[in-house]
């Protein structure tokens, strides 16, 4: 099994730019800041690199940024074919780019790599200054609002003040609503997608479930594996920790559809059964399980399990109401029926509480069997929604 | 943390009836045949032993007789007060006693432990004859049909050659499908409550991935666990799969009401965070997992989720609409609302396959916010139905 990616580049001079592969309208970027960086659950980080991609040119006014935020083991790469470090095209190939509802030939479009990542953002594998080596679990809890803050510095290096939009699903429209709640003077309109304003005790339940899965094996050691052979980290543990989300992202109906009752490599009267052998559902499962295994940090896994179970708008706010009530930007939430992990409940719940009483507030529930991952899959249905959303006043 | 109970002990003559701690009707048997029992999946045992409690009396033509069908890790004490060896009351006290739906003053009710099990009946932590050592993983795979002729011919024992009727739940109401599809002259009425007629995709996942957590416990060792100290069996394992499986016997209503955001011990901005501080919810997934591991053996819960994973009625039988097509019983199908593991959907397949035209067929779906656990707490809605059913003519 192939190791995890979790080496960082050496940390550009603060604020510069660093594009590391120009191609196109495409660039990828570092951005560092060496002032220290304190987080909202009580540490420090004396130095945060931020990784990200951007696609489209900003205007002279710096009025044309979208910033799109990526779910849990997502990165910046939002758009653009497969390469280096990005085994598949990105994750929402069909949003955004020419003529595509994120329209690259009117946006420029930003996506970074969040605050404990492990694709070029400083997180738990990044090397600790005091030491130089990766920080592992003396990493600090990192929170929703830290990675937003984080990116409110990018924006700062880039120039840009306000984003005309910010748009993410899942993990990313939690940093979504921490934007239009933080800053409200930052946005020019929010697009929340399958998230919640607080983390429910069954999202939490769910994460909790894997980590302790992660935790049990014996090849985490404590996060510290950072050394360690191909063959020697946490790899089964992280496996049956994304196989668990894995099913919560799909719908019964899916796999029925998909899987059925069929087995992978057997037939039941034909060559008796053993307790070991699988039914196909589990092969995919198992695929899912690897294919992370190869791209993600362990521990990275766990910090951004963390900080999504701690989501919580309301905290330290008056509670959820009072902090939604600070959104003045114009709002398209966008829930999929099938949702059993983000139930469209929870994008009911958000667009209840966006009380800036904008005409262009909308909430649509988009009817799609895809479960949670609908999101990432029925991009038409989104994009339309996008389309018309974006196409208005901002 | 408690070891498992996995001792049985010895075997009694074959077919023997050895009340051992008889209590009111309440009696607790063990049977035993030593002829070879063949399997389905194609293995054999020399010997099997069935646990099994009963309350009430026989009548003289043993006409009265009613089997009460377990779940996963639950077993023959369906009702009655804690003692040795049962750590809870029965998991049907609200249904089943004097007076109660399974009216004990009318009906001879019998509940067993399946085979595959943990609790009397022979399994995995059974000894194998050949030399004595607990069979571990070289028990054959099980499935409900084997469980149900295990069941057969302890009723064959005890002089009943129809049952009055035979109920249960999840992977009770499995058996008790098998029961109207296999011995269609033996069942007077039959009662399958949140269950189905084929484990589905998404069920499959969901057990998989219990058992594969529980295989990367380096304690499972391979299944060769037996002669372990307390603290040296599969119990993270164990407890991870356990707590997977609760998730998916709950809701998220439930979870939300019961537990919502708060955290275990600490409190976000007074104590600051780390990265293993618990909420409310993962503290109770803690205690459900930590509990099944002290009154339960981990290999019983690979082979009996194994079991549900290969349940499918039609199996060799032409399709699952042949098969049910040979039931003759009257049926009372009961679906609670809110189960995410065993849909009402899949109640409502049963009843439709249940074509034998009998006017007392009936499907009934349960209001309740409890889930799949429903079944096992909705007991006043589920009585009702049941005493309904139960006193029409059988």
């Amino acid at each position: 099994m192939a190791q995890t990616q979790h080496g960082n580049a050496p940390i550009p001079a603060s604020g510069a730019w660093t594009p590391d592969q120009p191609a196109g309208n495409r660039r990828f970027h570092r951005f560092a800041t060496t002032r220290p960086f304190s987080l909202e659950g009580g540490g420090q980080l004396s130095d945060v690199t931020t990784a990200y991609e951007t696609w489209g040119e900003l205007d002279a006014a710096a009025s044309n940024a979208v910033l799109v935020c990526h779910a849990w083991t997502g990165d910046s790469h939002a758009a653009g074919p497969a390469g280096p470090g990005h085994p598949t095209p990105g994750w929402w190939e069909g949003l955004i780019g020419a003529g595509k509802p994120i329209d690259t030939d009117r946006y420029f479009v930003v996506c970074a790599n969040v605050l404990g990542g492990c694709q070029g953002t400083t997180g738990p594998a990044s090397p600790d200054p005091s030491d130089g080596r990766p920080y592992a679990l003396r990493f600090p809890v990192v929170t929703i609002r830290d990675m937003v803050r984080a990116q409110a510095l990018l924006a700062d290096s880039l120039g840009i003040t306000r984003w005309r939009a910010v748009v993410g699903g899942s993990m990313g429209g939690m940093q979504v609503l921490e934007w239009g709640v933080m800053f409200p003077q930052r946005v020019g309109a929010i697009v929340p997608i399958a998230t919640c304003v607080e983390a429910s005790a069954q999202q939490i339940a769910w994460g909790s479930i894997g980590r302790r899965a992660l935790l049990m094996d014996p090849k985490w050691n404590d996060g510290d594996y950072y050394g360690a052979d191909d063959d020697e980290g946490p790899w089964h543990g992280l496996a049956v920790a994304r196989m668990i989300a894995q099913v919560t992202f799909r719908t019964d109906n899916k796999f029925s559809e998909r899987f059925g009752r069929r087995l992978a490599n057997k037939n039941f009267h034909d060559d008796g059964l053993d307790l070991l052998s699988k039914f196909e559902v589990e092969g995919y499962l198992d695929h899912h399980g690897d294919r992370l295994v190869r791209r993600f940090d362990a521990n990275s896994y766990l910090y951004i399990g963390k900080a999504m179970d701690l989501h919580d708008v309301g905290r330290g706010r008056g509670g959820v109401a009072r902090a939604m009530s600070r959104i003045t930007a114009p709002s398209l939430t966008i829930g999929i029926s099938s949702d059993i992990l983000y139930p469209a409940y929870q994008q009911e719940t958000i667009h209840a509480h966006i009380t800036n009483g904008d005409a262009r507030n909308r909430y649509v529930e988009i009817e799609s069997d895809e479960g949670h991952d609908g999101f990432l899959i029925a991009t038409q249905q989104v994009g339309a929604e996008l389309s018309a959303f974006l196409s208005g006043p901002g």
